[in-house]
């Protein structure tokens, strides 16, 4: 699990929908399916369901196990950007300005 | 930055060199010196000078920015590991059993 793996999950759970989910973050449909399928794989019990969903039936929802996966690692998130504020500015300041 | 990047340069400062840091984590040369052409790049200054270090000449070692950077990241590390021990422990039991 990374940032992007938690936006997507995080905007399937929005959108309801994989490729919408991954359009919106700029990515190929390709790309968000085979994260999901890593992650899907990574975890005891699929974090994603793209059987169900969407009022065709073509859309995905997240899982009670992918809404636990998401929710704990924004906590981390959270703790990181509360408690570790100081350390990313400094982090922050010694990347290359963006253009 | 991520922890393979860490590790990445905390095994360089070890080694003094990036081919052997690189085949300590089961890396090929051509990959550790990608990962750390990256961080070069991501850098206002760079985290690993490849011109000095080693006996022959032939070694790297982490430029001031480098340790600073290695640094700050292995405390945000302690952070998640201490106040976010729960989470983590519990996003851990959500995994796929390791075979």
């Amino acid at each position: 699990m990374g940032p992007g793996k938690a936006e997507l999950l995080a905007r399937i759970d929005e959108a309801g929908s994989i490729s919408a989910a991954g359009r919106a973050m700029g990515m190929s449909y390709k790309r968000a399916w085979s994260l999901v399928e890593e992650m899907n794989a990574a975890f005891a019990r699929p974090v994603v369901d793209s059987s169900r969903g969407g009022r065709q039936g073509g859309g995905a929802v997240l899982t009670a196990t992918g809404r636990e996966v998401l929710a704990r690692f924004r906590r981390l998130e959270r703790l990181l950007e509360t408690e570790g504020a100081d350390e990313i500015a400094a982090l922050a300041a010694l990347l290359k300005p963006a253009r």
